[in-house]
């Protein structure tokens, strides 16, 4: 008989694929790890400096996640920019520059025709040497569609070839996975690298969608990767999820230069368990991949994001009705995108359509490029449409957004009061009247492709647009009206009362507030766009009305609503289980059903309970005294029994199927001549969680997030009485909220 | 025979002073009402009205916290501001001015003699009619010791009196609280009241403390008053410390014009039970406070705080030495503070000096004040220089520490290169580095007496003065040696290379966070004060050298220390329990102790009930099914048994002292002429928790921790073994860190 407690038999100890994780084991796990080299490190100089590496390997890992996320969000700005750019023409001051840079170079060019300079040439030059006229417009056209056509159709057959976990944002399955689910290869190399090259592919064809939710998952899977250069989170996947928690912060930090957000959009939205210890290292991750960002410059502007604002108008009190409008706004459209996407989404799922993802790609992409083509806001890649609508018109701003009459009469220096608008402006406006149908429309197709989409751009170009023609209309109402009394208090003719593009980021923030429900992060990460206080304050009005609204018609944000389309098993922490069941309502066995399975600490044969293993699926089976006195022992996983029993075959001498299993401390002196016993206390969970078969739901659910369980055993005075697991839990809460409860799907 | 199930016994569910509350009960409770008001919503418009208006509640309270404790800090912050200056003299053209405002009235000023103005008489202007000469100082000297004695006796007398609980900072104190203690009164009225008066007369002595912390206590008084104003709130323990958790956040806000921070500190330091909803209204209520300060204007400067900054040159990679030094520093300084502070502050506890209060007050107050009057850097309140120290050197800045040579050539349009230092900054060195000593000594005296202190501005200013004298000295070392090969790649004679300005805040940073050990909290504060990102990463160098340079020298922060002096029942969430030990090493009863106190749940009369009441002074007692069978049915507590009795008595004909008392369901037939028995089913908690006696510590602290527990029972294969109680667990702890375990006081 051997003794299984010092040599881990290797397998023990690990999970299946989309299986849930026990965090409560694996954290024992770390510190029992923790515990050793601490030990250890008394003994020798090289134990002692093996424990002081391993106590910095996190901040090491977090360095490294920092840097790689940085540079790769970096990569992906420069390229998307070049590939987009790409569909208009080309820079024969060299094939590499875009648009921007091209003219750069230049030197035949007057600041103010600073994007029209001879080396940047369009296709319709390029093919037929002119640049006007239709015929010109017509081969621009055709080239702007094709360039399209072609990057949709690479993205999404790389996607579909290469790795098919690269499509869509990431964020529901990794907020499923920080929750303790296990994806295999969904944060793996190949994700990275085709999520990395299709993301640019995506961004540059033009279809609604952003780069900020799949850079999250692009920064998952570095954080990801690098853990396995070191111990201490290859081979525990509790630890891991804390670098993972800190890698999703240095992705948001680096879509949206805001490292604090990043790290508050890691807590409050996508992370399941964030101990401070990983709130500081998460702040460090972000500011290294901001900074290295900000140093590889991909804007040429020294600024993280393309829509870095500054305001200088300070707002009114008044104006907080438009913007609580504007939330209102934000928190209808959020509804109503979330129940038109899942609608379709799910259609895509139970149809034929889901058969052919790279011809809806290409219909998608056709009709988005031939609707885009003709006007100049949907032309322009949405981020930059965005930051024009932020912008606060200067004196020296070209756009047509900027056309306003008599716009360089200054009144004191370098203030610009409010104008009547010109042409331009009456033009812009409709334009983006315009633009804001096809936006709408057309994203809610687009969310849930077969290729890398996020959705904060296209939401904040909705928000921002929406937010600039009431800004506009603001401004005109308060420049011919300023006698109202709405006005007079506050806006005297001839001063610069409303900031249309304080609007336009005020509508921004509500329509992302509605689709995804953050809160304190989303008005984080908008006040370091704006890096003054001021302007909370309208931000907060905005996105609280527009949540209150939201959550008003339907309670799920976009991402939860993904995640139960797609029945991932996931429990959610912010919704309180209001409801007034019991364990007992939960557990299995029903009332009517055969009794649980379990097996007896000292009475049953090898062969007894391999028949009990290939006779069910249950994941692990409750160990007891007697089947009489159903006194809980502990608890076995039948992943852990089949290895070992596969193992006590192989290697025991005399392992056969009428030995005797035994869980107990000491095995009993056997007669001589009977086959001998096997031992497996050392795979024996001896803390089990109970509960009562009288506890409430509410406290049954609460311990089940809080501690992570995968499952929970039921007593009753004592007897044990059932199981519940974390399936169990969620299909009861589906039941509860009228939903079908087998939609949940994994273990 | 009554039921009573749907009468609740007046008494039955609360708590008695300094008792831990049980954190699932009280959410239940919760739960439990939340769900009776959303069932009658469906019943009457009333109803209705009144489950929104439950809803809202929540925003109203936080509003309102967020306006009470934002005008408290502006009043705290005006009071203060004039009797420090009443220390040094009175403004003729009206008393209630202080020196700044009464020389902003004065119309015989010029903007360089802007402290100087007729208006303003020093005492000795008033008493000896001059202020020049010997004796002038003299005056002057003895009326400031003077009036720093008056308001130190005014300020321990109060406390003494009227609030004991006033004195200190009160963070300690909050953390326990929060962690589900109860301390009757310390949250009270009149703790508000006395700590906001003691409060200004503490800070205007001219002691070395701050008023930060003691803003936090006052905003936390400000949650609780207003609680009561909330029947949401006012009955149930658990939801009142989710308010107060945003109520420090206010004060943190207000303290620190750092509403981001504020909600951090929260998070970080001060909380226990922290869910995203309590996040968002941290957030909203430390908006409002901040914004409300900000309308009071009390520096009037539009500025929440009066050290408020913004630098102008970077910083340069090489400069991360010096600030990692700065780190090394306040690391030091911290461990340094927080034995000699603990160590002075036991010595109070333990001998004579803890008797006379008002005495150590007043020779603390007096040495202080004799020994900073000769030096303007310590006779200026703290947070000026402070605001000084942080100050970065401008063209028409008239401060000694801005007395440079050729101070009045600039290079380039408003950049002020580095130059050679004058007299005036050799002069100031000087002074401030005996400043710096005094500081250090002093504080170490004045933090833990009976008057309210913050640690906040005294860390700072050491800080702060280090990292000038360090700035001042690369300065230097740059523009004497810039042909150095560590300078001469990045400062060119004639630039503006360092910025003194920057150590100081560094330093500053690095002080507090290794006395606090504070992290991401503390550099967003510090973030939110310079409101560039740019200088984050030198912040964060030395907050992160100085906790881990601290952290080596002594586990806890300051606070922790304080709670750990004081023995209240602190589980902190931060430290993982790292010894192997299982929990039927820490249950009782020990090994050799008798059996553990059980009642049973159909056998005992209420005379063995009372019995075992009067002569145990458990607070609970497990019921089980048989003494025999040691099978658990629930647990029930002293003080709901002794109620449910004591009114049965009363009220229940019959029950007599041989009536037996059920647990059960159902009592079953009684025969005719016994007494009447007592169905106490409804007091009873029939989930209580368990685990197994294999389980080990570090998972029943991290239950304890995570679900909020006050108890827990450790069973053996189903039998009812022993119980642990969360003051078990901390002696655990305390005995496991080789501390004395009887220092835990409280249940």
């Amino acid at each position: 008989m051997m003794d299984f407690l010092e040599e881990p038999i290797p397998g023990v100890g690990t999970y299946d694929d989309f299986n849930t994780i026990d965090w409560v084991r694996e954290k024992s796990r770390d510190r029992d790890r923790h515990r050793e080299i601490t030990n250890k490190s008394k003994e020798s100089t090289w134990a002692l400096i093996h424990s002081v590496s391993d106590a910095f390997s996190g901040w090491l890992l977090m360095l490294l996640i920092g840097l790689l996320s940085g540079s790769l969000a970096a990569l992906i700005d420069i390229s998307a920019h070049w590939m987009t750019d790409l569909k208009e023409g080309v820079c024969t001051g060299g094939i590499w520059f875009n648009h921007e840079h091209c003219c750069w170079n230049s030197k035949n060019v007057t600041f103010e025709d600073r994007d029209k300079c001879p080396e940047w040439n369009s296709w319709s030059q390029l093919i037929i040497s002119t640049d006007e006229g239709a015929f010109a417009y017509i081969v621009n056209y055709f080239m702007y569609v094709l360039w399209a056509l072609l990057f949709a159709f690479l993205a999404v057959s790389l996607v579909k070839v290469f790795a098919p976990y690269a499509c869509g944002s990431g964020i529901p399955e990794i907020k499923t996975i920080l929750s303790g689910f296990i994806i295999r290869g969904y944060l793996g190399k190949w994700t990275l690298m085709i999520k990395t090259i299709t993301l640019v592919l995506a961004v540059s064809s033009g279809l609604s969608l952003g780069k900020e939710g799949p850079l999250v998952h692009v920064a998952c899977c570095c954080g990801n990767i690098l853990c396995h250069c070191f111990n201490k989170y290859r081979k525990n996947e509790a630890k891991r999820r804390e670098v993972l928690s800190a890698a999703a912060a240095a992705g948001v930090s680096v879509a949206f230069g805001a490292p604090i957000g990043g790290v508050l959009f890691s807590l409050e939205e996508v992370s399941y368990y964030f101990p401070l210890k990983t709130l500081w290292r998460s702040f460090f991750a972000a500011l290294v991949a901001a900074f290295t960002l900000r140093s590889i410059n991909p804007f040429g502007n020294s600024r993280l994001v393309l829509f870095y604002v500054e305001f200088h108008t300070p707002w009114h009190l008044f104006e907080l009705v438009p913007f609580i409008l504007l939330g209102i706004f934000g928190g209808l459209w959020g509804a109503l995108f979330i129940r038109t996407n899942i609608a379709w989404c799910r259609k895509r799922k139970t149809t034929q359509l889901g058969k052919y993802p790279v011809v809806e790609v290409l219909v998608v992409t056709a009709i988005t490029a031939v609707l885009a083509f003709p006007n100049e806001y949907t032309r322009m890649s949405t981020s930059e449409l965005i930051s024009e609508l932020f912008n606060d018109c200067g004196l020296l701003d070209s756009s047509k957004l900027c056309d306003y009459e008599n716009r360089f009469n200054t009144s004191k220096a370098g203030e610009l009061p409010d104008r009547p608008a010109g042409v331009g402006v009456y033009n812009a406006m409709w334009q983006l009247a315009l633009t804001l149908i096809l936006k709408i429309v057309i994203t809610i197709f687009t969310f849930g492709m077969k290729i890398p989409s996020g959705l904060f751009i296209p939401s904040m170009a909705v928000g921002a647009i929406t937010g600039r023609l009431l800004g506009v209309g603001m401004e005109q109402l308060a420049y011919y009206h300023h006698d109202w009394a709405i006005f007079n208090s506050w806006c005297s003719q001839g001063a610069d009362c409303i900031t249309p593009g304080l609007y336009a980021m005020v509508g921004a923030a509500a329509c992302l507030g509605g689709v995804t429900r953050m809160t304190v992060s989303l008005v984080v990460i908008m006040f370091e766009l704006t890096g003054g206080l001021e302007y909370i304050v309208p931000l907060m009005a905005a996105a609280m009305t527009s949540k209150w609204v939201a959550d008003a018609l339907g309670r799920e944000g976009i991402y939860d609503a993904h995640i139960r389309l797609n029945g991932y098993p996931f429990l959610e922490a912010k919704e309180e289980f209001a409801h007034k069941t019991l364990a007992m309502d939960v557990m299995k066995p029903r009332r009517n059903d055969p009794l649980l399975t379990v097996l007896t600490q000292d009475s049953m044969t090898v062969e007894d309970v391999e028949t009990i293993i290939s006779e069910t699926t249950y994941s692990g089976f409750p160990v007891v005294v007697s089947r009489e006195s159903q006194r809980l022992v502990g608890f076995v996983l039948r992943r852990d029994l089949i290895i070992s029993i596969e193992n006590a075959r192989k290697k025991q001498d005399g392992v056969v199927s009428t030995s005797i299993i035994y869980f107990t401390e000491h095995s009993p002196p056997m007669p001589p001549y009977t086959p001998p016993t096997l031992k497996l206390r050392n795979i024996l969970d001896l803390s089990p969680f109970t509960v009562t078969d009288l506890t409430p739901m509410e406290i049954v659910v609460d311990i089940f997030r809080k501690l992570g369980l995968r499952q929970c055993l039921v007593t009753h005075n004592g007897r044990l009485l059932g199981i519940i697991t974390k399936k169990d839990v969620l299909k009861h809460i589906a039941q509860m909220a009228n939903q079908d409860p087998d939609s949940i799907l994994f273990n």
